[in-house]
């Protein structure tokens, strides 16, 4: 799809608009035909919520049929047979295409598992998780009953179409679907922000290896020029920050032991609102850290 | 060598004290012959004093043998022809019996580069040490000259010596040789001592597999009830501590983010004085935590 | 009353045992004469169990007439009239012979409106107390109605029976009244125990002058030689400890700013378990501190 | 003194920009007709260097001159002679029309001793400073030489310059006078901000009164809508800023202890860069607490 306004949308012709929108549902233009005789739309939340009502307004055969157009997770058969290009960069994002043997065999099985009993695909906004959330998702949903699956399945549904939209349509007012990870290095021996500390955020795998998801290093304000993780939301799954202190203290001519008692400093964390603004700051000496879920 | 008290060596006879207290230096009865003249000894520190300063009182010549007469470190062909019973399980206690082969070839370059330049083996107390520290340890002592390195060895195995003279004789003044490494969990969402929390001390390694030395579990007073190491010296290294602060929260129905923001808290830090007490406590909320080295 | 053993108390005439133990209970031998029959003791526990057994046993009109044989609190006119040596030092260990005019009102309005509305005095063990607590507990009574009155004096006057025969008996299983306030500075700049640093203790009042209860030294663990408080309970109350951390750090010569950002650093906190321990740390460097409800 | 634009300053005649800016120099116009000459001024910091400048290039007679234009501080008998108002609403801002009689007595001491050693007043920036802060200034200068307190004297009356200009005149480039005084509470019992949290900030002084200088409560981000000192230099001196967590916790019924462990929480710290930014933030649980100079 390609980048789009708001006053684009609003004015072009219904063929346009529908082109334009096929596929923040997938492969179910329906939906964006039924919004194309609402506009014009104030504004990008207007004109998701026309989306969204379309189809909660929908039959349940629609709703299934809505269910069914989406792709098993991380089955390459369909992978091979082609996805939407959405779909396709979204399961990326949370590494759908990188899995160990064990991983796909997990999702593989769980995959199975859920068709079997609910004769639909599981579908899960997989920009808002990690593998690990994804297959701990697939645990708590698969022992609910069809018709709450239905309805989950259209809550992740839209979800999937929100950031799309967010990501398609350009407008004054953004969806509220970005989330911001964040850290900040206090040198509490010093009395100031610690500049200059390298900083690692790993995201931790149960099943498969852990992977480095951003490496930085702190500002003049012991901060980072950039979130760590920003402008989209932050998947849910386990984290370990690694801040190099030991390299920043002894670069300060700081007396330490032989080993320094503190070097690599691990905060290992999880996240847990992909839309919210997690900071994750430590406070250190030489001989002493902590850190608190911030704001 | 068997257990014997400070007693019976100030009243047996030389020769069996001689043979009590033969390999407290390394193929080197001549030491203790020098110390049987000196009974009675008031403690084992005077046993220990007497025996270092006949070693400092010997020729040149004689420390040099004393020296010679030590195995390499980690060498596989003295191995299999045999160490003093005291150099094998010291050798263990490092754990340079499942050396990696990474490790092996690493232990066997510097190992060879040394007796290369200085034409006598690398001694080290290997009880104070982990993997890691006797290669930094290596690194930091093959630039020496051999004056200073004839000095280190003597050093090194008088630490030895302590060592075995502590294990060997039992008296009311022990050498000064032990340290301790401890923990405590202070639950300060609760206000009390956390009791009931899996602790894991992991020694980390950079060359090879890091290893678990110690699991446990707090008592009532949120303390373990042995020291994590404790009763020898604390072994000079990088250690993880792991405390599984998710279920102990769980437990106790304290409401939590899912998945948990804080589950499994490591503590990666250093030893640096074998002989002290090292105290690594945690100060714990289920939004945050804090350590320091205590004591 | 002097003090004497549980062995003699045990072997000594019933006349002289109802003399030793007279005063344990106020103005009520009777309870002493009936102990003295269930002789011999196996401790002191067994004994104190007897005496509040026969407090327990005996009719409404033994009990009344027991709470009415105590005095009013910090009256001036029973003070001149004369008091038992007991409840003279009592009172005084709260600081109820030091009270300001409001202080003096505020207590007299108290006991006035409790007597009006019981017909017998307020009743509580002041050595438990603060004058501020003891306000606080009069105001928390005296809605109550007279029935759980009597139940809380006699509870009362039981504890303060034990405190009695605490400081009057000597036996192997002292009853568990006492407590214990201590403290702990750890210097996290330097990550060693902060010794010589000077901590005053003073027991805050809303009404009154705050006092200072206790001026002590860090010893070079970081504790002090003895308790803050012990050998005795802890009163419930406010307090504040003040540690002179300025002058520490400045000794050590730290780069601190001018003035120093933290001088005489306050830890303002409530005792409320009189017979518990209470440890009360500061972790602290010349930009930040800590401090937590310890065990 | 009139509020003006630097337009204006830079256009009016050499009559007006004299009269508007005569006072930014106690009684000494001379520098502003210096400074006139020298229109247009790209910027106020532009305007204020300009006129510095002219200070320091002016003669010894000429400095000397200026700083006999200031008056005593906190003299009596020039208040009631007359002050600028400028100097007036300065030594206001300090407290100094509110002196104790002790105060009075201390800086009356100080004055005429630094007259009879000089010959001139002392004089000091006193928007930077409290009672304290100028009474240990007197101190550390007192024992000067007259060169190194000429020198001091010219660097206050710049400093004092400084901030009338910048009162003075509205521009695009403030000159860096202001400082700011912030704090930030987090609840790590709930893992999120303390809202609605009772903060008090009193300035603390060791011969008269503390004073509050401000009281204020914490917004749903934990902070307050406004700095608790800004848009002026926050005075160096010492200070304690008072969180009433008990209440905060209380209203969220969390379990705690009768009377609070923790209820009023002080902390107490010294500003000593009046144009910094200090914040000084609480990490509070009911039985823990900590801070930090923290940025």
């Amino acid at each position: 799809m390609t980048e789009t306004t708001l006053a684009h949308l609003n004015s072009c012709s219904k063929a346009d608009f529908v082109a334009a929108l096929a596929n923040i549902f997938e492969y179910s233009p329906w939906i964006a035909e039924a919004a194309a005789d609402r506009r014009p739309f104030a504004g990008v939340s207007a004109l998701f919520t026309a989306m969204t009502a379309t189809v909660e307004g929908g039959s349940d055969k629609q709703r299934l049929a809505l269910i069914r157009a989406h792709p098993d997770l991380a089955d390459k058969t369909q992978r091979a047979a082609g996805l939407t290009a959405e779909s396709h960069a979204e399961q990326n994002s949370a590494g759908l295409d990188r899995l160990s043997d064990a991983e796909y065999q997990a999702f593989e099985q769980a995959n199975t598992a859920y068709r079997k009993k609910f004769d639909f695909p599981y579908i899960v906004c997989v920009r808002r998780h990690t593998k690990d959330s994804i297959l701990a998702d697939f645990e708590k949903r698969l022992p609910n009953d069809a018709k709450a699956e239905v309805a989950a399945s259209i809550g992740e549904i839209c979800r999937i179409a929100a950031l799309r939209l967010d990501q398609l349509v350009k407008g004054d007012d953004p969806l509220k679907v970005h989330g911001r990870l964040s850290t900040h290095v206090l040198d509490t021996h010093g009395g100031k922000p610690a500049a200059g500390i390298e900083v690692e955020l790993m995201e931790l795998s149960r099943l498969g290896a852990s992977r480095v998801v951003a490496r930085t290093v702190t500002n003049h304000d012991g901060r980072t020029d950039m979130p760590l993780i920003g402008g989209r939301p932050v998947p849910i799954g386990r984290y370990e920050l690694t801040f190099k202190v030991g390299a920043y203290f002894a670069a300060r001519k700081v007396a330490m032991s032989d080993p320094p008692f503190l070097d690599e400093i691990p905060l290992r964390f999880a996240v847990y609102e992909p839309e919210g603004h997690l900071h994750v700051p430590l406070l250190v000496t030489p001989w002493s850290y902590g850190t608190y879920r911030g704001s």
